[in-house]
């Protein structure tokens, strides 16, 4: 876990800028012998790719995924990894020329210039560079690497939260996240965020949005009790995203207005096994995994770039205003589940490596 | 970040348990010639110490650390830190010897003891064993060694919600902190909250709490941009303390709800400095600090110690019910203030020593 | 692998110095079910005791290893390891009190003082205080509980060369390791090293060694192939012993002289295993072991107190010279090869939990 | 340091296997504002590049490396880095098509082939995949942007044994290295190398070697005193080079024949500053740079692709013999010399960077 790279066992570095030729990331430690293809992962790129609908940015990426390395035919001819590490490329196709003159000196407020310029003296400008929320293609494409290190666990998210607007959990339907372009369970909400995001766009401003994250199928001891426990690790990867503002497992902060009796999960014996009675825990117990389904949520804030023109300085120190003109998301919350989902899939990869360095 | 160890370059290993003859730690990577005495350590112990007031658990711990390496008097006669691990120990001396039947066999619900068993097939259930929040004496410990490793950071905590009871933030007086047993910064919250937790405690029942930490004087440019970003360590660090469910940085859950407008901090020049006009983003922008305060908040859940009987099942799979008779916290949130602050303190000092090491 | 901790997946960290009250160290990562007691790590404590013979220094110390937390009774009331952290003390019994005038402003010539010093502006001088030897105690602790994690391969060590004494490897023989002061193999050359040694004592002086350490049973697979290679982590491992100069391993510095022919090991199946026909590799091909004994060999320089006066330097810049009085080893190689042995299982223990989340 | 990934503030990840599209690597906590250009790391990738002389491999590589991400202009026009990973790639040109059946399904004795398929249960056979020293590129690459970081350090490398020929250290001439094809600093060794390796080509065998490096203008206080130490870590990164079995720091295996007396280095003042009277200590005392050059060797077994049929067995457990017929080095410790000089550059990079991260 330091700077470009994610994970102990399973990890993950990600390369590269928004204009320059290509981004990438180089997926090391995944087990040898797991089946893989480019479509399999393009599989998952293409649900966070950009200008799939008015909602999102119109920026034209095809973000198509190639594999560098560390996959080989097995004897019956099927591509598999080889325990070598995976290098993933995607060449950047819409880095459009334009002029930087403003961006290029002042720091928009809410982005990451200002700090930046104050850590590193020089910042690649063009698109946000480094900063750029472009970097979590990588996520995605090493997350879909990661689905099929864990293939027993499956991980899906959803969008629960746009602007001040919340779905109605009592209409939950997970088969309504991929009839919508917002990932919402919720059709009516579906229906009423297009009207709120269609203002929000004409009106040059944005929004934010919480998304929620579930794993099902986690086996029992996952995670470690005192550091990196699998809550831990879970919270450090969704606020590692960028925008990401707070993160919650389980009942979260509304556990902080309960009662002990009304919190604690109480367990039977179902079918011969362990069963919880509820899920205020959202799967984990002092760091480790129940078994029960793994809920985490997290709160994007609105896109920084917006058209009304917000005072700032320059990086002279002068006081300026700037405008964020270009293709921007009105709410990057919603292409947040796709990396929402990656994340949560790379840490369960990671920790199930672990898992199996611990057993005595 | 693994296992029993926290931080990167200042990393803090704990061990020991509840009922054990001593818990302990060891702090690595502290710079030399710190001044530092047992005193200093031992100041914010006592504020984290057991029985120290009606609301927390009545265990008589007197929690006096020992410094057993990595200090040294300089020429003054004056001792410091000598670059050498610091080995911290505290000896356990109130492990009220008692019968663990029901609780050796049996699983609390809410706590980690059916995790436990599930990872390690075996654990010591005296007290909660390593799982005790006990072990959180030893972060208060190691944080007080990273304070004076940052002395120009100011850090310091509050509760401000216990159940469903918030502080009226308009009140919010830091000098009240100290005029109450919860760490309280509005008077009259503070009282409201003794009434409330007189109730809790007498139904032999908990609650839950949100504890705010805030860190100023943190220099721009702390903190990695992908990975170990500032916040994303903190929220690490916050949800690395037992029984913590969520955690928030500046604007936090809010900022889903916010415009692009009202959300993004405006940034002016002040006395010859960047100011910004409000701090929705907890004084961290794109994973890096922007010297304002950096700003946290976490929510912990209700001590699942309780005394009413609670459905569970034992080490053997057959239903059963469970009381937790025994010293316990009504809301284990109060005493997670100065744990916070010690977290805040051990990612602060871990990052400046990374940016020593960034710099070009 | 960082400052005071070793290891990946099983990691010691250890702490103290010669004469403060007491040293230890932390076994982290150890998996639980364990059985382990006192008593099995005094065994390997006992073998690099100092004051066993007239050829290691006349310290007293009995050396008393005390388990402080990562263990618990199992069902069966056997002590076993829980997957906490295992805490292990030593107390120090026999730091004389002494002046150390010359010791504490001079830089001893081939002693770490000089660079002690330059690093960190202070050093705990008496006995060397960090840099002394008497942290190899706490890898040999370290080290007994390792070979609990990897039962099935059996460690041992031997002194080959004392001073530009070797021994004849067509006398080796494993019994005579036990029989004489030196660990050594060969009873000849053990009968002309004590007259050696005498010699080397009487005149205040002191001489270099070669250990040699072998681990068999150790299975196919372990190490990883391009960074962190076993033989790479054995390197490291060895080398991170105070007062290692060279390592080898298999034929080591010896396969430069050789011929492809010669030196490549051939293979057969032999009861319907692989099986090599020689060992110059040492049981480690692309930095990933082979199935056969693995065998490392280190170098160790003359101790460097001696009772010859040398020309230094002190704190001040000022050129003085200095005699190292005191309790010193002839040779410290002798009491390095229980230290080498304790290493080498860390190694094989770290290597074996991580093959565990290597495998698909 | 870790499978594929070295170092710990200054890390690089290689990636990529022999006949694969393209290598490349990730050089990730690189300082920004150092200016960096393609040709400067073409100028050392140059030194290594195959088919120089008729002492190296025929395949014919331009190893043309280009630089992905992590630099920008500076105000200036100059290309620097900017504190984001630095993404380095070659692109594969000459991997010849052709049947590989032998090597398979047979592995060749000494090389990794065995290993990989016991650790992996497959491994890609064209060339040696991931196993090839054509790994070694990227080492280099990355070595090259390491020595922009320590610019202060100079680093040279020299062979100094091929075969059973060593040089004469009394001709010993820096400025020799630049006039043979073998880094050779002793021009009668090399004309005597020239006769010899032509004999070993010829006859379808190879040879081993041994490598020295130096850096000169290390400053005093760099390594970790325990683990980490700055010798260790040099041991650790020469070892990692696939073919190395052996490396030692200044007198190495020669100090255990030395005495006290002749092996501790006497210390005087010249000029106002430390000065060593001998470097025995080859500029590491304790772990920790001393301020002398800084001098590793290392040795390289002979390349086990011999033209000589070798008995083995496939990786169906049956018995057979094989030729590694293809493009070999006779020795590969020639090209192993700017290798090893990469490492070292490595190696100093990190831990100048470590050494700004422990200052009080």
């Amino acid at each position: 876990m330091s700077q470009n790279t994610f994970g102990r066992l399973f990890r993950v570095t990600t390369w590269g800028e928004s204009h320059g030729a290509m981004i990438g990331c180089v997926v090391d430690g995944c087990p040898p012998l797991i089946p893989i293809t480019e479509a399999e992962i393009q599989h998952f790129l293409d649900k966070r790719k950009p200008g799939t609908s008015r909602f999102t940015t119109q920026r034209r990426e095809p973000d198509e995924v190639k594999i560098m390395s560390g996959v080989f035919p097995n004897d019956a001819g099927v591509q598999v990894t080889t325990g070598a590490p995976i290098s993933l490329i995607i060449e950047n196709k819409d880095q459009r020329s334009k002029d930087y003159g403003a961006i290029a000196d002042s720091f928009r407020p809410g982005h990451a210039d200002f700090t930046y310029q104050s850590k590193y003296g020089i910042r690649d400008y063009r698109g946000g560079g480094r900063s750029s929320a472009r970097e979590t293609a990588m996520r995605v494409a090493a997350g879909a690497v990661a689905r099929k290190v864990v293939p027993q666990i499956s991980i899906r998210g959803a969008l629960v939260q746009v602007g001040p607007h919340r779905i109605d959990r009592t209409r939950w339907d997970w088969d309504e996240v991929g009839n919508n372009p917002f990932f919402c369970p919720d059709a009516e909400a579906a229906q009423q965020w297009a009207d709120y995001l269609d203002g929000v766009r004409k009106a040059g401003s944005s929004t934010g949005a919480v998304i929620e994250i579930e794993a099902s199928g986690v086996p029992a001891g996952l995670g470690e009790p005192l550091f990196s426990r699998l809550d831990q690790d879970i919270a450090s990867a969704m606020m590692s995203i960028p925008a990401v503002k707070g993160v919650e497992i389980g009942a979260g902060f509304a556990a902080a207005a309960l009662s002990g009796e009304d919190n604690a999960d109480e367990i039977r014996i179902e079918d011969g096994k362990p069963s919880f009675l509820s899920n205020n825990a959202g799967g984990v117990l002092g760091g480790i995994s129940t078994g029960q389904t793994v809920v985490a949520r997290f709160a994007v804030k609105p896109t920084s770039s917006i058209l009304t023109p917000r005072r700032t300085i320059d990086k002279h120190g002068r006081e300026t205003e700037i405008v964020t003109k270009g293709r921007h998301d009105p709410c990057v919350g919603i292409r947040a589940v796709p990396v929402g989902e990656a994340m949560m899939a790379l840490v369960l990869a990671d920790h199930s490596l672990r898992r199996r360095g611990q057993i005595g």
